[in-house]
């Protein structure tokens, strides 16, 4: 069977590096082959915290292929941008039309509703609580929320649990646990 | 007064990411500037689990600036390679005659064994802890450990911890609480 496969998009400025990282190691380490796109193409990010990431992929070649799960880093002007670009709104709107997993963190939940993603319930950064909130969604302050197809987390510090729930709906519980010990990982 | 500075020792293929980006972020965090150098140069480095980073500086200009600490993140081969590299020792030693801190996570450590630099008591990975026992070293298997200048950590799941140590030694306990709330991390 062929590896699942994972998108990260990277907005061209401030995409929270650790919530790009974190979630793109540890879906690797979990046998998820993992593309880093970039939203303005494949030249290097410049991350929230100065960080310089190169894009495995430009962004308008990843939205052709297929993946499992569509993940939105948060972090700013990142978040933002992912909210006001409509090919990041078509490429999530496909995800879900096919019935497949979407996962945004930190500020990143915002797009979901610029882009008017449905999802019964999510959390965020506290941060945008309230946009969200007045976008009408249910909001939880649990530090990860799987609703339906959409997977939302909270920040840099609840990312390795983002990433691991991730692991877990795509490639079961035992893998997903068997990664915490060799990253001696405190949960 | 100027920002104090840490610079970060990126092996030219497979440093541990989770272990760049998030001590380099928390960092940046709490006001200290980074550098992320890389070993053989200014290309992009292929870390462990295959994201690129792109160094902000090539080592061999770092290495006659000033640091108030240098770390060196796990991964393989990447540790191995820090090991390895006699300009690396050269550095260390540098800064360890200056009386200034060095900071050491995940497999790393064995290039403290290595470039012969001393440490009361340290801790690793685990896979690396007997090679360490067998150089001499007294080891802890504390999440982080300061002997004299020398910090040294388990893993990517103690990176935030690794990190906030740091800023606490360089910038005072309590700018170091003050990033945990924001980042929504559990200590």
């Amino acid at each position: 069977m062929a590896a699942k496969r994972a998108l990260i998009i990277m907005a061209p400025k401030g995409a929270e590096e650790m919530e790009v990282i974190i979630t793109g190691d540890v879906l690797e380490r979990g046998g998820i082959h993992v593309d880093y796109a970039g939203l303005a193409g494949a030249e290097p990010v410049e991350c929230a915290r100065k960080a310089r990431i190169v894009p495995s992929i430009a962004f308008d070649e990843a939205k052709n292929k297929e993946y499992d799960i569509v993940i939105l880093p948060g972090g700013q002007p990142g978040s933002t941008a992912l909210a006001e670009t409509p090919k990041v709104g078509d490429l999530l709107k496909k995800q879900a039309a096919a019935g497949k997993l979407i996962g945004a963190i930190c500020a990143a939940p915002i797009a979901l509703l610029s882009h008017g993603i449905k999802a019964e319930v999510l959390t965020s950064h506290p941060c945008v609580k309230d946009q969200l909130v007045e976008g009408g969604y249910t909001y939880s302050e649990d530090r990860v929320v799987v609703s339906g197809k959409v997977v939302t987390s909270r920040g840099p510090g609840t990312a390795f649990e983002f990433a691991l729930k991730i692991v877990e709906l795509l490639e079961g519980a035992e893998k997903a646990d068997s990664l915490i010990g060799p990253m001696l990982l405190k949960i």
